[in-house]
């Protein structure tokens, strides 16, 4: 788990994550409610996003929130503070060496995370070690190959293409959402179920084209910018011709499509 | 309303539609539901694929299914009655010039036939025309650039492709699911709802990987196989790996997903 996180830490990226967060809370949520007095692992939290969110819907539940990255945890547990959640306990960890017995929890939750892992089967057998049998794991994870965009562009698809090549050579894989089911399937879970969630993002309208479209993915696009053309995937012009068409997706008359994939799975 | 219906209208693609409608009946209806009395224009039913849905899940309303293929609307009507329902009734009309008078109608049910007209824009006036001020709209299409599958496979992305192309020089636009929203409110509807409906099929299971990945969409990309080859759109054996990668989709380890787009709208 060495590899660079290929979005970078900066203080844009912490307000992308938390447009994100903000906007697909209901979608990436929906159905993760756990019992009072379980405890719950959120594996890979980063500036916690997902974190507040798990919180509010589980006020019964006993959190720990794990991030190797330490500017990141300190991020997540001011911004748990913040909004008033007593029910989570922060500490740092690799997700490949968590520092807690076999079985120690009830549940796990992973939410994108695996998609920048080298190994990610390695790293749901080390997240299966640390659930309880019959405990269970809930895994959400994007695939920036279901983008689909009105008016359709080229370039757009190119400059997406440019993140996921350099979330590849980082050691990760944009397009891990497609198989999620193989891969909870492979690391030996029971009950493995995923579902397809979609944003369908109309332009011009209030809501996810703003939040959504431009905020969370144009943004996370633009972000590789520089890598991408120095890195000599795109030329400047053609990356900018791509991000502004991502962007146009936004505008009236536009509409952006993006598959969620959240999986579920038992541990026998 | 002249262009050639790209599909073809043999026995084996009869079949293809009519398993696409058992098995994804549930994701297209769900929603569609019309009160007793109403009366509800089908509007191009084919052979009669969604037509039996309708009318099962509408047994109050007076559906009148229309198509102009003499054909289709006789294997249409068969269908319906060996179902045993008698709440349809059947004529040959075209779309664009319709034999009802305005606002004849409560409600109109468009499923997959605006991706196969040249101009869905003066087609959704038409229909405005037959419908009842008040009355509802509702549109089912599919996008082709929504295909997502593992594993991955180029080969597979340009056998669709080679569909979409034919497709588009036959007048129709495969593409279309992604622009239902700026359609239906360019056309004049009021309180347009868009909704993305995403299939999830895991190879190796009965069910989708079976009816829907295999039987429906890639006997539907295999069926335009001869016309994309003699066109030179791809070589045989590129083709034919393009074909194979997308049955394998549906093999144990494989995944398929494509996104239906399911939009509704008032007239004013």
């Amino acid at each position: 788990m060495t590899a660079p996180y290929v979005h970078g830490h900066g203080a844009r990226e912490a307000e992308r994550l938390r447009d994100q967060a903000d906007t697909l809370s209901a979608l990436i949520h929906d159905g993760t409610r756990y019992p009072v007095g379980h405890a719950v692992l959120e594996a890979g939290c980063g500036t916690g996003a997902q974190t507040v969110s798990l919180a509010r819907n589980n006020p019964g539940s006993w959190i720990t929130s794990v991030d190797r990255a330490a500017d990141s945890l300190a991020l997540a547990q001011a911004r748990v503070e913040q909004a008033g959640f007593a029910n989570v306990t922060f500490r740092q960890a690799d997700l490949d060496a968590l520092p807690f017995p076999p079985a120690s929890f009830d549940h796990v939750f992973v939410c994108f995370v695996l998609e920048h892992l080298p190994d990610p089967a390695a790293t749901l057998a080390a997240l299966a070690r640390v659930l309880r049998p019959g405990g269970s794991l809930t895994v959400v994870e994007g695939d920036h190959g279901t983008v689909c965009l009105h008016p359709h562009s080229d370039a757009a698809h190119r400059a997406v293409g440019c993140l996921v090549e350099l979330q590849r050579r980082a050691g990760g894989d944009a397009l891990i959402g497609r198989r999620l089911h193989p891969l909870l399937t492979a690391a030996g879970f029971a009950d493995v179920d995923v579902s397809a969630r979609t944003v369908h993002a109309v332009g011009g309208r209030p809501g996810l084209a703003d939040t959504f479209t431009r905020k969370t993915f144009t943004a996370m696009v633009d972000g590789v910018r520089d890598t991408a053309v120095a890195d000599g995937l795109a030329s400047a012009s053609d990356f900018a011709a791509g991000v502004r068409d991502l962007d146009r997706a936004a505008d009236t008359g536009g509409v952006f499509v993006y598959t969620f994939f959240k999986g579920t799975a038992v541990k026998p």
